[in-house]
């Protein structure tokens, strides 16, 4: 943990000029160079570094300052509590990305590890209030075609995570607050990229494709959150496309929802999002995705 | 030490900014208002902090960023590796305190533990080459003198560690880089203030005469150093000061030096520093500051 803080001294200095001598990020950090280089080769691990001679940089295209999106405001910060407490204090159209979230959290305040290397973002959007249950739906999928269009095979687990062969690779989270006509949505997203990820549940894009500039994920997933009112439109094209990429359809599930277990076959989605699961006694079950804690695929 | 990051994270937004209410600052970092509360209470243990009603602030007198002093200029940073380091690329007559250093260090690049709360600093002066071998005796002087002007009995354990109570409070280190005419000095300075100390050997102000303001030490050892030129102009009259404020004086001592060990009486220090020690058998051996890894006194 004493690394974790050595690697954010380093990182900082990246991420605030564009290239370094080891002997000036050597006095901007107060570490040796010697240490530097070791800690540098770790960096490596998490981050497109480019060394060039005794030039250290990080590499623009995983730098999310470099990311201009018409009309949106970028926050940069290397730690935060969550995006999603941060982002509370910014107006729509704007994105906060961290390097680190220390309490970062996910569906139902589970905690979701955000270390060095991952997209850990909160974007603030506002939509018609009429609009907005269909972000159930749309942001997942706003995800989940971004992945797919970088040739990762990812599907949808419902509600709203990607999973690369049953494997977690990101997650997003929709929190909103209701105005008298319009919403104020948080949307957060979390993708495993180069970050070292411990546990077999779960994969990142190094793993299944190598190391992957951020931006190429977080620049286009910006782009369609900035048309998603217009996405909206039309849920039930929405809906079609959720579906024939959702990798929870057709499967026998077991829900823990707020109100006890459901278990049976998902069968379908509604345009707002909810699972619909048909039991062994042959009654349909409508799980709306704000009752369901955890969902496992038993087949 | 997850909880010396989240620390960080807000003692970076303290220092940012004179006044917080605590939504602001919860937007600002990231961490719910509830967590918030239960950080900086722990944080007041080592920080004077100003909580009026919602509004949270470091107080002005803590804030080493408060500091003007005339002629220098000022560097605060949350976390380096050491300032010594950091130092060598800033000009003569600036000054780097650091709220942490991850490899802090003393004499011989012995570990200098600095956590949250101290005064962890390093000043770069120049002085004409001849004058710079006096700096031995009148830096430790000026913090010694800076210590008893706050109602602090402490003493000059030789070469350069102040202690109170046989128990040390502080330390300066003296690196230097030698030119044609002048030389380029190093200056470090670490003074337990109100961090944690948690060693039997050691001790801090907070520990002595309660949470204390560090520009209390800060600001008058600037000025000391500021003057450092002039102070050295009568050596004599330095070691005559230097001499009646050493601990380590008539004492007997035990000396691990870089060729072997001496034992004896500390009967003198001549102008630059040197301990001269009267040996058992009658002779007399003379102690350069450099030579010395390490001093204890055995009565």
């Amino acid at each position: 943990m004493i690394d974790l803080l050595e690697k954010l001294v380093i990182l900082k200095a990246l991420f605030e000029k564009d290239k370094w001598s080891l002997r000036e990020l050597s006095w901007r950090t107060g570490i040796s160079e010697e240490r530097l280089i070791e800690v540098i080769n770790e960096l490596c691990e998490s981050y497109v570094i480019q060394r060039d001679g005794e030039f250290i940089a990080i590499a623009s295209r995983d730098n999310p300052t470099k990311i201009k999106p018409w009309g949106w405001s970028i926050r940069h910060e290397l730690v935060v509590g969550s995006t999603q407490v941060y982002a509370r204090g910014l107006a729509p159209w704007s994105i906060v990305i961290a390097e680190h979230q220390i309490h970062g959290y996910g569906r139902h305040k589970r905690v979701w590890e955000s270390n060095l290397g991952g997209i850990w973002a909160t974007a603030v959007i506002s939509l018609p209030a009429d609009k907005s249950p269909y972000l159930n739906i749309a942001i997942p999928l706003v995800l989940q075609r971004v992945l797919r269009s970088i040739g990762v095979k990812t599907w949808i687990k419902w509600p709203n995570d990607i999973v690369f062969e049953e494997r977690k690779l990101g997650g997003t989270l929709i929190e909103g607050v209701a105005f008298q006509d319009s919403i104020t949505v948080y949307v957060g997203v979390g993708v495993n990229v180069n970050n070292y990820v411990g546990i077999p549940e779960a994969t990142s894009l190094k793993k299944i494709i190598g190391l992957t500039p951020r931006n190429r994920v977080l620049a286009p997933f910006i782009g369609y959150l900035a048309r998603v009112a217009k996405l909206v439109i039309e849920p039930s094209k929405l809906v079609d496309e959720y579906l024939s990429n959702l990798t929870t359809l057709n499967r026998v599930v077991v829900a823990e929802t707020t109100d006890g277990i459901v278990e049976g076959r998902a069968v379908e989605v509604d345009e707002y999002g909810s699972l619909i699961v048909s039991t062994k006694s042959g009654a349909e079950v409508k799980l709306e995705p704000w009752r369901v804690i955890r969902l496992r695929h038993l087949d």
